[in-house]
């Protein structure tokens, strides 16, 4: 294992620590290490808190600020935040109109997020994201996994948050949100998670593991690398068959063909090829009537060290487009002001 | 070679459409793709053009915008752009103020941007970057290379070209920026070049190459993976060797203790491990009486799929403070209005 650490046991610990000092204007970290909040709170405002297991940065922690998250918390490397995190961190942002909190679909995550919204003391509602469109269960999740799609549930219920829509609203646009979005990934290589200091799966030399989840879940089958241009029409071809099941015509150029479209990388992928496959994603798209008017290409829910992307379409109306648009001043997104 | 590509041929281009399409609303590229450009040009400043071999992705497309750069010319991956590439650029961004090129310090750059120069038939000057002491000289420079803090030069001569400066003073406040930075690189892995199909290099499993160029090239050694406190440290000693002989009593506390620290990604390395390097770095450069006032992490001037980072110190006064706070909206950066 080749990582610039210094032991598996305080890579987060020094990481957070490093997160906290370079983004000091915006985040505050608790002095537990339990969760990152937003420097400036907004009285009245829906607080927003999500979190997961570490190795996914930016994700959450790097969307915490103006116009997004308002906590995150970090649990271990690909492991679950407990449930006193998000009642610490609950503690700490809720401003009196409740808290939100967002969730990827894996049992760790979705067990400890309501075991403290059970026990939180204000009001708690939840979202749950399942844009995973490869799997319909997997290793840590039944039903689909969440995965890159969760950002922009984020994003959007964060403007909606800062807009001054109420809990119940936000939840609704939430899931609102998450089903209007449909991801699938695709590995090159595995990642290493430090503490195991072995890659958490094997790849053959020119194999690559189609349908992949976010901490090297199998996916749909591994078969031999092709093409960028055959990888992204199987991905395409797996979102729009997904799509079209649940929203019909809606994605022809009538009723509301038009597209965020984010490929986003595991970590290890040049900008270069990333840049390559939106756009080779986004002529499969066009040539089947989606009209992409919102782009993002990074690297912005990683699985640690692991080569391969993830194609992630959400489907976008007027006021979804509004809501993408409005301000956001986090580490890891920012436009507007 | 496990890649997101079609074709070693195409690659290029078919990730600079990616590019130029995702980013629609802050630039336009070249029809030849010689280079890519602003979309919105601002009468009367002075025009700022970089480029260089491509394959450092962000650098230099994603620098291009508002209070950065005014065009950029990508070359194959880690070959220089050509002259008639950068006269291209020219002709379509000089608003008759002249044009500015920022150059990074390989023989081939320096000698095409020369000839550019040379037969444009505007006004041109030229700044050079030469920030890497790892060595003196290297496979494909004659003295320093130019690495990472190349864009801390864009990002200030940007801002300084925003506000008006004539290209007499912006050459000026680039060779001032540039003496100001230092940086020095580590490799955990090689990057693989599309064309070559195999590895630029080899390092053991358990090996690093202490002071990487940006393209793979030998640095100061060859040694055993230690623990990150140890690689921050020797990487910051020999950035603040090397200004001591410069500056001398500058970095204490009287006479401008205060710095820009970037840690940088070369492509492979997971965010978790950037934030942990600057954790450390940053705590050496305090011990050592320098206070760390401004901070960038991130992915921003890479080799392809290398794994590995920099260290950029930029020694900062309030005259460079103020213009490195000053409002940039580029692909790949982006704060302020």
């Amino acid at each position: 294992m080749k990582k610039l650490i210094n032991s598996a046991d305080t890579v987060l610990a020094e990481s957070l620590a490093g997160f906290a000092a370079a983004h000091a204007d915006i985040v505050l970290a608790d002095a537990e290490g339990r969760f990152v909040r937003r420097r400036a709170l907004k009285r009245g405002k829906v607080a927003l808190i999500s979190g997961g297991g570490s190795g996914h940065e930016p994700l959450h922690a790097g969307f915490v600020g103006h116009g997004m998250l308002d906590a995150a918390c970090p649990g271990q490397v690909f492991t679950s935040p407990t449930p006193d995190q998000m009642l610490a961190a609950a503690a700490a942002v809720d401003s009196g109109a409740g808290v939100l909190f967002i969730v990827k679909n894996y049992e760790g995550d979705v067990m400890n997020f309501e075991m403290a919204a059970e026990m939180a003391s204000g009001q708690v509602a939840t979202v749950v994201t399942n844009d995973d469109v490869a799997v319909e269960a997997s290793t840590w999740s039944t039903g689909r996994r969440g995965v890159a799609g969760t950002l922009v549930v984020e994003k959007i219920v964060g403007a909606g948050a800062e807009a001054g829509l109420d809990l119940a609203a936000l939840q609704e646009l939430g899931v609102q949100v998450n089903a209007a979005t449909r991801s699938i990934g695709v590995a090159l290589t595995s990642c290493t998670v430090p503490a195991a200091g072995k890659p958490t799966f094997e790849l053959g030399e020119l194999e690559m593991e189609m349908g992949v989840g976010i901490h090297g879940e199998p996916g749909r089958r591994r078969v031999p690398l092709v093409p960028a241009d055959s990888i992204a029409a199987e991905m395409t071809g797996a979102i729009l068959a997904d799509f079209g099941a649940d929203f019909g015509a809606d994605f022809g150029a009538e009723a509301g063909g038009e597209a965020l479209l984010l490929i986003n990388g595991f970590g290890a992928t040049p900008l270069m090829e990333l840049y390559l496959m939106y756009h080779a994603v986004r002529r499969q798209l066009t040539q089947a009537g989606v009209s992409v008017v919102r782009s993002l290409v990074g690297n912005y829910v990683t699985s640690l060290d692991m080569a391969g992307c993830s194609v992630t379409v959400t489907q976008l109306d007027a006021e979804l487009l509004r809501l993408w648009d409005a301000p956001v001043q986090t580490a890891a997104l920012r436009w507007g002001r």
